[in-house]
This record gives structure tokens, C-alpha cells and sequence, in this order.
């Protein structure tokens, strides 16, 4: 079966993700009349822009996904929770972009370069991971070809969009105020985030961690297939519009040169060496934002630790972190001809 | 002998560091007439505020040290390299913030939190640490108190004024011009920085490294007196004004818990605990900014290492990072009468 066949609904079309998984629709030459643009009651009636028409967003409600193939949600929590249900009942596939579902034991979390057979054994419902988890997945799975893993250590500089649009605004119009020397508003984030970092993303846990860290251990362990994964992450806001960066150190069972390393990551699908040091050139989210690759460098032997690797990557969070992985997981679950469920779903 | 009665000589005191040892000096009301405000010939004549007065900025010679004291020198390399050894042969005491004499065997690195006790055996010169290695030694100096530490791991997050004034100018600059759809001039940095980061600080090295994360190993090993001590860092420029920011994640030999950790930071000199979590209280670089305390947050047990900790800190890279530390030297040589020094000066 052929993408271009089948209707598809992307609900939250005026979010910052929802845009881009238009765009790439719009770049795939899917057909405008098979897009459903959803959101929600207040955004019904627009008008939005594919590719050279403009097309209406209806709102998402459970009778709104009556003939359509499949709907990929990037919304709030709320929203996945309560449409994806209704959705899957009447034959759509759900691919959701929220952290609702990843965790269930019926429900798949997929980066189609890591993880793709697992689409086999979906019900109804497909997760993608959290846009800091998919490029450091892909990045782990490249090298665990050399060596087992047996430690990660992350710091994260994430951007705002990966809270949505109106963090975006937000860090413009706080950086316009800050350069005016005006009063500074501040509603998305605890704290400004124009001119400074902020050493939170999402609430905190008992532990000290955040939910965004700890999703990022249990999400690395569900996709790499590795129950017992040790990973341990700090992550932060930074005044970034686009693109998430990050400062990985792995610890392997045995000694991995970077040279090793840079072969295993040069062929991995989905990720690009950009690894020239001496010119300057190495990821940035600035180079990283509008680009498919998750890009990576700084690639070295760690000298705290004997088996151990430094590295950086920057991933594009809207692209990779989240719509076009979408795709890429529907191109996988075709590929595999797995569009209907494998079993009737459980109730979710 | 009391600080008020010395000639204290700031080099580079039209710099961003130079400033602030003006601000502090007028903070602690040192004399103006026994502040000599050098520069380069450049600035030579320039006023230049000090508490309610101006003093003429004069330019930095060999024979303008003839009766300064004390000269806290805060300019390029090439300046320390020329300047100081004139300043020392006519029996100035040089507290200098460059990187050129840190490393020397007959130059003392000094934290007075954590090696004080090192301005005693100073021929002439004593080195400030790179304002990334300050808050850093601070804080694993007071948890080597529990347990000995096996291995570092640092991610930076670094402001521009690190660079120097220009480069805050620049991001600036550029901030607005992004705002406003204009091109952006590039000038202090490979690359743009506003809303960007860049995984460059310093020229890199043939092992991958940067200079910079070289420096935060050497100095640290020496300040802390481990010579051994193994640490590898990341050092990343975020456009950020003031103050930098560091993820550390530290394995003991022992296991340390979150509670030991903090009690140990909190009852540290010149370490501010900034860690209630739940109410989004820790340390971010706009707070830091204008304090005098590293100030140290989100203690927790790191969930990939048994017997470690991740944290984070916020420290004014302008203050404790560079001009404070610089007069908290001169306050510990002269609690330990040390103004002259230990013997003659071999050739530097």
C-alpha cells in the first residue's frame, strides 16, 4: 500500500509539531484532500496553509476520525488519552506523540532505525519517544555494535519549541524586552528563559530527577531492548528556538577507540558524522533545525574513564524528535504491511 | 597590613573582568588615589567610574608598575607574558587571570577556599583559575571531605562575557538582529551565538578536547593537590550574558549520599546551596549573576553510577570566577603577611 492512499489526520496541525508534520506531508506530495487538519474548538474554522492551498482544521472530537487511516497526535496528554481510544475504535491507527501511552506494555515505542519490527505488534497504537530520546537512541544502538553499553551519562540543551509555540514566542518576546530594557513576562516556564538556562524540564520526582530524565532512562531501556540500561541525565532549557543538543559520555564492557566509533556511527541510518574539529565543525541546533539527520561530534576517548566516549549531537526536535519520525514509523508499519492491528486492542 | 593602605594596580580595567574589580575595590572603599586603572594605549586617557568619583585610565608599561603594590592583571595572554615579570622585578605582587602562568611550577593556583594555604610559597605571581575551574574545585573539594573521588564528569553551559565584553556586545547584537530578520554578524565566535550553542570553547586539541577542557583538568588536579584526579568535560558557550553553568555528575569511592552531599556544600565557604526543587528553587546563571556564592543545586544519586552524585551549579564567572578571587588572594597573602615573596623570582 502507498502512503498517498490513505487519508491522513494530523490532530494539533496548529502547533509548532503539527506545522512541520504538514510540511513534510506537503513534501511527500500527499494529497490535500486525504490531510485532516485537527485541533481543538478554538482553532476550528481556520485556515491553514498545504503546501501551495490552504486547507480547513476541523476539530478533533471522536467522530472526526470516522474515515481516516490514521491520525498522528501531537497535543496535550489530555488530548491523546482521550481521542487515541476513540480513534483506534474506529480502525484508525494512532501514532502519538505524547508520553500517554509509551510506557504501556500493548503499545510500541519506535524509532524506525532501532527499533522498527517492533510495529509488528501494535493494537492500535504506536508511540514515538520524547524528542530528547530518539536522536540518543540512535546514537546508543550505533554503538552498542561495538561493545555492550554499561553506563550513560547525559546533559541536555534543549530548546523551546519542544515545549510547543508558545514557549517559541515567549523567548523572542522576552529576548526583545531584555535588549529594550522593558519588563520581562514570563508564563510558559517557571523562570525567564531569554539570556539564561534553565536546569528544569518538566516536574520533579522524589528522587530528584525530573519526569523528562526519567522518561529518558525508561524510554532508552523499552526501544534498545535493554531492561537494564543505566543511564543518568541532567536536563535543561536553553535559549534555543529549535534543535536539541546533547553532551553524551558512554561507558562500553570494553575499550572503543573513537575511530571505531566514528565508522559505527558514519553508517548508521539517520545519523551524520560532522566531526571536523579543527574547522569548527561540529553540531549545533542552529545547523541541526530543518534537517532529518540526527547530527553528530565531538566524538573522543573519554580520559575519566578507560572504556569510555565523549560525544555531541544536535537533533532537529520537531523533525526527527517528533513529525517525521511519525512518518517514518507509518512508511515502517507499511513496509511490514501492519497498517490493522495485530489483535483486537485491550481497552487502553 | 591592611589592604586599604596598597596600590593596587587593575590591567585591563576598561575589560569586563577589570570593571568588576573596580565595582569590588569601590565595594570595599579602597582609596581611589591608591587605584591605578591600566589599559592599553588604546584606552590610555579614558575616565573611568570608580564609587563616586572618575579615574584616568593609564596605559600598562613596564615602568608604570614603578609604585603599585599589588597589580591584578586581567588582559591577553601576550600582556600577562610581558607585563608581569616587569611588574614583579620592581616588587609588585602580580594576581594574574590569564591561563600563561597557571601550570608553572613556581606559580601558585589559588582557590583560598580550597588551597590558601599555596599564596605562601609565591615568587612574584600568583594564578587565578579559569572561571570554569573555580566553582568546580570549590564544590568537589567539599564532597572529597566524605569520600575520595574517583572520576568527573562536567558539562559547561558558559557566558559570553567568559570571551570578554566584545562578545557580549555581539550576542547582543545579534539577538536583535535575529528579532528584527536582519543578517547577523559573526566576529567573536566561529559561529553565531544567539540563539545557538556552540560545544567550542578555546582551540582544540590533536585528542579531541579543547584547550579549555584541558585547562579544567590541569588546574583542577593541581588546586586540588590530585595529581591523578580523573575528570573530562564538555565546555559549551550558551548565549547567556553572565554567570557560568555546570552539569557534573562525580563517582566516589564510596557511596555518598544526597543528604551527605548537601550537608557537606552547605557548610562549605563560599558555597551557596540553592536546592528546593519542588518549588523550581536552584541555581540558574540569571541568579547568579552579581552574587559572590557558587551556587550549587539539584544534589541528587546519580542513577547510573552506585557510588554517584549528579549536581548542578550557577557561579558569576566575572566575580568568583575572576575579580573576587583575585582580592581574595590578596586577603589571604596578607592574613599570612606573604606580600613579598618567598624568595627571588628564578626567570619566569
Amino acid at each position: 500500500m502507498n502512503s498517498s492512499d490513505l487519508t491522513i489526520a494530523i490532530v494539533g496541525a496548529t502547533g509548532a509539531v503539527g506545522r512541520i508534520a504538514l510540511d513534510l506531508l506537503a513534501d511527500r506530495n500527499h494529497p490535500a484532500d486525504k490531510v485532516v487538519a485537527m485541533a481543538s474548538a478554538r482553532s476550528a474554522g481556520k485556515q491553514i496553509r498545504y503546501a501551495d492551498t490552504e486547507i480547513t482544521v476541523i476539530e478533533a472530537t471522536p467522530e472526526s476520525f470516522e474515515n481516516v487511516d490514521v491520525a498522528f497526535i501531537s497535543a496535550t496528554s489530555e488530548v491523546s488519552k482521550q481521542l487515541a481510544p476513540e480513534a483506534v475504535k474506529r480502525g484508525t491507527l494512532v501514532i502519538d506523540d505524547g508520553s500517554t501511552f509509551r510506557m504501556e506494555d500493548s503499545v510500541p515505542l519506535v524509532v524506525p532505525e532501532v527499533n522498527g519490527a517492533d510495529v509488528e505488534w501494535h493494537e492500535g497504537i504506536i508511540s514515538i519517544p520524547n524528542c530528547t530520546t530518539t536522536p540518543l537512541v540512535m546514537v546508543l544502538d550505533a554503538l552498542r555494535s561495538i561493545s555492550p553499553i554499561t553506563a550513560v551519562t547525559v546533559s541536555t540543551y534543549q530548546s523551546v519549541t519542544g515545549t510547543g509555540a508558545a514557549a517559541d514566542a515567549e523567548l523572542m518576546a522576552q529576548s526583545r524586552a531584555v535588549l529594550d530594557t522593558k519588563d520581562v513576562e514570563i508564563a510558559e516556564y517557571p523562570h525567564q528563559i531569554a539570556f539564561n538556562v534553565l536546569p528544569q524540564v518538566d516536574d520533579f520526582l522524589a528522587n530528584g530527577y525530573t519526569k523528562e530524565e526519567e522518561k529518558m532512562l525508561n524510554e532508552s531501556r523499552k526501544i534498545l531492548h535493554e531492561p537494564a540500561l543505566r543511564l543518568s541525565s541532567t536536563c535543561v532549557r536553553v535559549p534555543v528556538q529549535v534543535s536539541h543538543s546533547e553532551s553524551v559520555a558512554v561507558e562500553f564492557q570494553d575499550s572503543v577507540s573513537a575511530e571505531e566509533a566514528r565508522n559505527a556511527l558514519n553508517s548508521a541510518d539517520g545519523v551524520l558524522l560532522v566531526d571536523e574539529p579543527s574547522n569548527s565543525v561540529y553540531p549545533m541546533p542552529l545547523k541541526a533545525a530543518g534537517t532529518d539527520e540526527v547530527q553528530v561530534g565531538r566524538v573522543r576517548e573519554d580520559i575519566a574513564h578507560d572504556t569510555g566516549l565523549n560525544l555531541w549531537l544536535s537533533c532537529d526536535n520537531l523533525r526527527k524528535g517528533a513529525a517525521l519520525n511519525a512518518l517514518q514509523i507509518l512508511d515502517e508499519v507499511l513496509k511490514r504491511d501492519r497498517l490493522k492491528p495485530s489483535k483486537v486492542a485491550a481497552v487502553i
